[in-house]
């Protein structure tokens, strides 16, 4: 039995916080329309080659016994946005468009295993994709999705408030252009260790790029802008670069800013050095932090990108985020801080008088849950007090005595009254496990 | 852009049927007070290649940069009891024996991909483990909980009625030592194969064996034994052996037989040819078909064993069942059987006026969506023929125009009435996508 690190796991009452993040994620999805949809673990490895740095990361699947020089060599995902673009280009003759769909599955890298970081994680994520083209107001629309799951996971797991960082890359690129930088993803790339490595590393990776100090003055500079919609204009222009695809970029984070901050008073902030690492965004970006856990990273991510993916003449433009479900529940789950009440779904264990007795409290059983109460029967005969450990040792609040007509007891509050097996509920509270903050 | 044959996915309208099978099965585990967990996807291949025979499917899982001889290999699970054997003895310690949980993941193996047979399938598992000892009416709990669950799926998803084949490995094994044979366990591979290779095929590997042909006669009449519990001691009886192993089989199957008859009568047969060809199995053995559709082979089976694992001096005995959810959908949604009634979750579509009034559809849409009502809002201002086409194509079955107090139309019927978005509600039945059966 090996232990295997960067897998997390957990037991029944931690998989249970996590089920219920699960769940939560989805129903908010659900209700603003997105669909769902589950693509397969293995990609074919040419596709997962492609994004230059983060192959090495790739696990190499094959058959034990392949055949030599098998050369439909397969590859788990790494994340569910290439999975997504295979998907959408093979399947489109099926789907409408614009296509709003929503991915709750693992991916895996190789990566070394450290805090935060796992090999196996589950993510979340929502794109909207065009076929051809895709209005603006589905950036707005993907924000304000993800940022509702947030507050619907802040107040019923109690995970701190939610802030996105916004920018656009068109702004960044249009501020570039105007520098006459030639490399502008290059920069944009350094630029997007900034939060990580701090200002002298950046400038030192400028420099090294042929870039003169005060070109990098001003580009530090510029990603040093963390303000409002109303301080940005002031903020940019006092760097004296203008341009078409600049204004471009700030009326387009200028709107997402007003639209998200309508809805979310205070939850989003304008901030120049947010330019996410990969090559594919072009338009919008954002990254979602817990608010005093920082340190912790971004917790949810995505963009605008002209064109997912491309399929002959089609391209496929979209938006998306996704959220890292193990990034931000695995800690909390492994620490003890969040905890599901009880350790199974029951809210009720049926004792059994005796063996003899077992068909009685069977019946108990199939009456409650033919009105949805989750429960289940003791598996021995013994004494009473035994059993009532048995339900406390598992969190399971009431314990039923004596078959269909007989008493049922809140072990908690010691509480014993007759009840109907066809009649008697729990509270709604108790029909499911609680999840408890112990922060 | 390479298809990958094994490896099923579907469109939105069938990726829900899925989910709704998946939401089923956990629902009725759930109310059975099962636990739910979750295991890594890999495994150390040491831990995935004991079971001899099965191992040339397994999937080997390396990093793309491993270093040369990486002694730390990793594979697919290839099912989730050896998953599940793995976590229970890990984390014993922070268990509560019995420890009844469910898992409802996907598995893969290298198979030829052939029509019910896949490389990647999900799974739903339920398992009952003792520390030490385990009772046996937790053999007909977890038979009971899995017909219920595909009484449940019959019900609505209108797959075919299921029909149990049980059998008892202290029969078997019983009845063949009384037939003075050495190797069982070889016997019951061999006899395993009954149904799909035929009795002459059986026969003539049993003489391979080395069996005579009268023993050989009596192994294949004793497997042909299809019976009520009545009629069981009987049958056994006219082959003349007797036994205390026996016996102790015949007494378990007859119980198991009559608990789950009472409860599904007609759903249960006793079948001397059920075996299970995996060396585990200790007592109780059963596989469930859909009645009608034999052909697919058994779409959950399972049974119980003495020693799921063993970790120092204790030993987990214990009894479940799998059932294959990939097996008995995949092919119904591929074939466009079974078929989610629309394309998302959105029971209505909010028009939009002109792209100035989306602000007055998005408050529309908030108003339903915080009464739980899944809607989204229509990506462009078209006139309105078209915004109900674009409805129209998903199956979303409601519009709304003119903001918050406006009116919303059954496109179905073409009704439409005044209504206020922070009152209406369309009918139950109409909240959900429904699946739809075109048998």
């Amino acid at each position: 039995m090996t232990k295997v690190s960067g897998f997390p796991e957990f037991l029944p009452e931690g998989r249970l916080v996590e089920l219920r993040a699960t769940d939560i994620l989805r129903s908010v999805f659900e209700l603003h329309g997105f669909a769902g949809i589950a693509t397969r673990a293995l990609e074919p490895l040419a596709d997962l080659s492609r994004k230059g740095e983060i192959t090495k990361e790739v696990y190499v699947v094959r058959r034990l016994h392949a055949a030599e020089g098998d050369k439909d060599e397969m590859g788990l995902h790494f994340d569910l946005t290439v999975p997504f673009a295979r998907y959408v280009t093979e399947h489109a003759g099926g789907l409408t468009f614009p296509f709003r769909r929503y991915q709750i599955q693992p991916a895996w890298r190789g990566e070394r295993p450290q805090e935060g970081r796992y090999r196996e994680f589950w993510q979340a994520d929502i794109d909207v994709v065009g076929d051809g083209e895709l209005p603006f107001h589905h950036d707005i629309e993907v924000v304000l999705v993800m940022l509702e799951a947030c507050a619907r996971l802040s107040a019923e797991l109690g995970i701190p408030p939610v802030l996105v960082r916004i920018n656009n890359r068109k702004l960044i690129q249009g501020f570039y252009e105007g520098l006459g930088l030639t490399d502008p993803l290059a920069v944009i790339q350094a630029v997007d260790k900034l939060a990580k490595t701090g200002r002298q590393a950046v400038a030192a990776q400028l420099g090294a790029m042929g870039i003169d100090e005060a070109t990098a003055g001003r580009i530090l500079d510029f990603a040093a802008i963390e303000t409002d919609a109303a301080g940005l204009a002031a903020a940019v222009g006092r760097l004296g670069v203008t341009g078409e695809t600049m204004a471009e970029g700030i009326e387009e984070v200028t709107r997402l800013f007003e639209a998200a901050g309508r809805r979310f008073p205070g939850a989003v902030v304008i901030d120049c050095k947010i330019a996410r690492g990969l090559d594919y965004y072009t338009g919008s970006v954002f990254e979602f932090e817990l608010a005093g856990r920082e340190g912790l990273g971004s917790i949810a991510a995505g963009g605008r990108y002209d064109s997912l993916a491309t399929s002959g003449k089609r391209s496929y433009p979209g938006v998306g985020v996704s959220f890292g479900i193990t990034r931000v529940f695995a800690p909390l789950i492994a620490k003890g801080q969040l905890v599901a009440s009880r350790r199974v779904p029951s809210a009720v264990l049926v004792a059994v008088d005796a063996e003899s007795e077992r068909a009685a409290a069977d019946a108990v059983a199939g009456a409650l849950r033919t009105r949805g109460i989750p429960c289940e029967v003791s598996p021995t005969a013994d004494r009473y007090g035994r059993q009532i450990r048995f339900a406390d040792r598992r969190g399971i609040p009431f314990v039923w005595f004596g078959g269909p007509a007989g008493e049922v007891k809140d072990i908690r509050s010691g509480e014993q009254v007759a009840a109907d097996a066809g009649a008697w509920a729990p509270p709604v509270a108790d029909l499911t496990p609680a999840i408890v903050n112990n922060q």
